[in-house]
């Protein structure tokens, strides 16, 4: 019996309140250039600081030690999935963060405009990048004449500047396929093959794709620069046992940027749409709080100042958050878990390997008496050091869902 | 994909260089008779202290919960690889002890003489520990006649009073074996053979061994005591993917004791010889420092000053590390790690399971703020509790050789 099966024969109905609040690369390090402070040490924020009077803490290990994860590892291990085992293609992720709703079994591929000479080399891989107002001219144009493939719908959907996104919908459709991208001029483009070994749906796809490329570039090949177009990590998007399968869990996603919907939907939570701020998106957690057992509230601002080395900017947006819990409490979730998708510390500039500090708080976690949440404090919790796809067990456990194992 | 392939395909070439120094058998417990203190908590250790100010810290099981490990599973573990799959002989590691220059594909064995009766019954296990010298005579005899058996070379290297190690050299042979040894006196020497299963290079070793024997026992046939030997730990060197193939690392080993070296090189590591002292060695590393990207440093007195269960000895081997940590920082590395293979506690007087502590600092570490590094800070750092082989993989990512997992 494999420690999921387990997990899944003492899984009870659940009859609490569930909510993770994922404030997007929380964690940071304390450097000398920062005083040997981090963001959660140096913002005041007296909500988390009252919560974790009654909480506990822990820091967790997004991958495994080491591994910086991007926004689809990361998520995917918070949601409970080992995501090593379920990898989301570049193609689907890129999908997801412009909005592409996403089914079972697509195909999606990063794709950007390049240009080509009278032999078909590629002399520009980003078509100098051309402005977005091009791009998506270009990808209407696209879009009207190619609709379909066989029995494939095919969807469009344009990025900035020279990016865009395709989707291929419809059966026996796989992947991996490699990269129609020689990655360097002064190459032809190569034909995107599969790379997984024997599978009819990935030679589906191919032909597809390839099929796809004859009828597109007739279309664009009187423009400059933009003559041709690469297509990279095209891949299916993988079939993941939803949420209330695995969980027997309502599951339903407040977040207000496209790639954290996306990936929420991927296993299967409901979109609740409509939200700008932490505030209103605690309100609408108020709003829907009977309809569904878990919630996934995703704050963003964390992360963006992380990336742009903003210390401070990170410290505001901690304050933020903060300042809205109080809205959230207004119907205290039985199990409250708040924590990162992976740390981006200000110094680094990118997601990083540091385990991200979690706070945990029900009427069942007890106290670690840590005054605060910070990631040092947390360094002392009784979660320890973990694997974050192990979290929702602590959350289900906290909302008494798992039964007795054993006599 | 398993997580060993996916640090391999995230892993970049290397900018940076690294340096793993061990203080062999470091960790240590309080106990009463030790008014509570350790070695680590009791020495001065002014430049430890300096360092664990932009450091973090963790404790690490050498294997697992509650195993004590010899030198070579420590290391192993040390070095990255998992050391119950990567298992090295005894015969290999005492081969390694005795500086034989083992070569992949080598089969070693501990081998002593012993006594034997007319019948061929052992009388005496270890031949009443016949003088270094007198084993040396024998092994010198042994070596000038028995030079070769088919195409195999034969290399005997003796070792204290009784002991020596014999090396066969050639095409495919391989192990284990069962032992040429009875385990207790009056019993014959049982013949040596496979016990992994059937394969054929075992088959070939089997046949040499035999043949070993029946050329050497003539030879000492009118010793007396020492007229028979046994044969233990009969295995061959694993073939363990190097240090380069497994992490890009150009590596090299600067440790004083045969052995460390021996684990060293068996991992593809470059000996670098010479030194005596660890200030000697550190100089060697500035010496070294642009030829190499990681250098594993060893310092042996914390193990024996365990061992012998002399605290005092331990607290000053401890110092006399500290006090040379200025020479290797007049070429800070970029990523340093600072441990044991295991903990050798000083009431234990052997190696123990408990686990030893590890200080990690980087540009890129941020810091736990522990103000010293010993078994209690530790326990209180970032890193947590963790395996030993994942050691390496902190030290890549503050190296900056991970590319970002998925998108």
């Amino acid at each position: 019996m494999t420690l999921d099966q387990l997990y899944s024969q003492l899984t009870i109905p659940c009859e609490a309140k569930l909510v993770l609040a994922v404030l997007d690369g929380l964690g940071d390090i304390a450097t000398p250039e920062q005083n040997r402070t981090t963001p959660l040490e140096a913002a005041k924020t007296p909500h988390l600081d009252h919560l974790s009077q009654d909480a506990v803490q822990g820091r967790m290990d997004p991958v495994a030690p080491g591994i910086a994860p991007g926004s689809g590892p990361g998520h995917i291990a918070l949601f409970g999935y080992d995501p090593i085992e379920h990898q989301v293609g570049r193609g689907v992720i890129e999908a997801l963060g412009l909005g592409v709703d996403l089914q079972a079994g697509d195909v999606a591929a990063r794709a950007n405009f390049c240009t080509l000479d009278d032999n078909g080399i590629v002399t520009d891989r980003r078509a100098g990048r051309i402005k977005t107002e091009t791009c998506q001219r270009l990808c209407d144009q696209i879009a009207q004449k190619v609709k379909s493939i066989e029995d494939v719908e095919v969807i469009i959907q344009p990025g900035k500047d020279h990016r865009f996104v395709v989707v291929f919908r419809g059966p026996g459709l796989g992947g991996p396929l490699s990269d129609a991208d020689p990655h360097r001029e002064g190459k032809p483009i190569p034909t995107a093959e599969p790379t997984g070994g024997k599978d009819t749906t990935a030679d589906k796809t191919a032909r597809i794709v390839s099929q796809f490329y004859q009828a597109v570039l007739p279309i664009i090949e009187k423009e400059h620069p933009a003559n041709g177009f690469l297509m990279r990590g095209i891949a299916h998007q993988p079939s993941i046992p939803t949420f209330e399968e695995r969980y027997r869990l309502r599951a339903a996603s407040i977040a207000t940027y496209p790639m954290y919907k996306g990936l929420a939907q991927l296993v299967g939570m409901t979109k609740l749409e409509g939200s700008q701020t932490i505030e209103q998106q605690f309100e609408q957690y108020l709003q829907e709080y009977n309809q569904y057992d878990y919630f996934f509230i995703h704050f963003k601002p964390t992360d963006m100042s992380g990336e742009d080395g903003d210390f401070d900017a990170k410290v505001r947006a901690i304050e933020e958050f903060d300042a809205a819990l109080p809205t959230l409490m207004r119907k205290a979730p039985d199990v409250l878990a708040i924590t990162g998708d992976h740390s981006t510390p200000c110094k680094v500039k990118a997601h990083s390997w540091h385990p991200q500090p979690v706070l945990l708080s029900s009427a069942y976690s007890g106290t670690d008496k840590l005054g605060r949440f910070t990631e040092t404090t947390a360094n002392g919790g009784s979660l320890g050091l973990f694997e974050a796809k192990y979290l929702i067990r602590h959350m289900q456990a906290n909302a008494k869902m798992f039964d007795k194992f054993g006599a």
